[in-house]
């Protein structure tokens, strides 16, 4: 499995990845998830991908194909809108998927991927989409303002809680960390190295890109904190009525 | 679907069940999913139910007709040990799904159950097991003190970090509280009445048992201050680097 984030704030983006593949559990691997292309200077552009390690390979070769064509070719490059280009990677999606599962006679589900695609096109708004196997896509909205893939269920409680529009990127890219975190303790399948990106609005860049390593000092001190904390929490919750009333049962 | 969660400690045990039925967004309803049995005052026994209504139902009432039977019928008042009780509590759960599979052409996909079957029968440990729809169980232990049922991954995250066999059944209590507040804010089909039990080994009887309604004072209370520390403690994770150095990005 594999566990992304992004989330749209108010001052940019944040994007999360992790690195771990598997076939299995004999076969484990380390490929980063994480895709970012900067055509032109006037875009950066994200996608990160979950699902089929095969499918979500050959996507990629696709983007890059196509942004090296010569001749006129819709890519990454020639979008207008961030959508536009989500548009454009779910049809590559679909094609490559629709390709093998004609050679499988119609099964289609190993073949899945979904992908997030996201980032800034000058003159438009940063943003980021949830790009399903069909190929149709979702935007993170105020309300909404995180999209995830693969195993998504653990790291989900505290953004539920947490994530909001208006959060810094460094508390968001905080949050992203500790979600994480809460994904990597409950599913071996979810593992390091953690790629953590933070992009503000208009830069056009990112402020900060950082790989997480397992013995990274700022993941170890972050999680470790967050679980001192957690525990402290948990012995301030209110106590049942019997144990005030006498010793505890 | 359903969350279920029972916990083994040195004092005993721990059983919590959400009372939230779907089948579909239109049809949601409530059944509680916490059944007790004492057929003698020699064990308490709880089964714990997940999965198709239908099915469950039909196996609770074989095990109240087996209690029932006049001529000599294994039932939960003959096991001698809480594992003989998981066996036969699943393969009660394995004949209600096979009838209904071959009537059905063998698909037994929607059919299936799982439970968890726990308490405590005199002379003998308390324990817990999770009943697998093929009949067979795995108990909880020492190192792994907890099972869950259905919804599990979103209240599965604070059990890695907190749950321990040295817990005092009133903190397992509250961690079973604050593992439902995860999984009920992550997904509608986990909602109250939550109902709680605490057995003290040995008793024979819960100390506590208790229904928690969404306006119950008692969870109210836990939760908001469960929201109220986590959110301090987010704002006490160590800063990045890049903070430290002068002002926010």
């Amino acid at each position: 499995m594999t566990y992304c984030l992004a989330l749209k704030l108010r001052d940019g983006l944040v994007f999360a990845s992790d690195s771990r593949t598997t076939a299995g559990v004999d076969y484990i691997s380390t490929y980063r998830k994480m895709h970012v292309f900067q055509p032109s200077s006037d875009r950066l552009l994200v996608v990160l991908t979950s699902g089929n390690l095969a499918t979500t390979q050959e996507v990629l070769d696709n983007l890059r194909r196509d942004l090296a064509a010569t001749e006129p070719t819709e890519n990454l490059g020639t979008a207008a809108y961030v959508f536009e280009a989500a548009r454009y990677v779910g049809q590559v999606l679909c094609t490559v998927v629709q390709h093998y599962a004609s050679t499988l006679g119609g099964s289609v589900a190993d073949l899945r991927a979904t992908l997030i695609v996201g980032g800034q096109i000058r003159g438009q708004p940063p943003e980021i989409y949830l790009v399903y196997p069909e190929g149709n896509y979702v935007a993170a909205t105020w309300e909404t303002p995180y999209l995830q893939l693969g195993e998504f269920k653990y790291g989900k409680p505290i953004l539920s809680r947490l994530a909001a529009g208006d959060l810094s990127l460094d508390d968001a890219a905080r949050l992203a960390l500790i979600s994480f975190d809460a994904a990597m303790k409950s599913n071996l399948s979810v593992g390091p190295p953690l790629e953590l990106a933070i992009y503000p609005q208009d830069a056009m860049e990112f402020s900060h890109q950082l790989a997480l390593d397992a013995d990274s000092a700022l993941l170890r001190s972050v999680c470790r904190r967050w679980n001192e904390k957690l525990t402290q929490a948990f012995h301030a919750l209110p106590k049942f009525d019997w144990e005030r009333a006498g010793p505890a049962k």
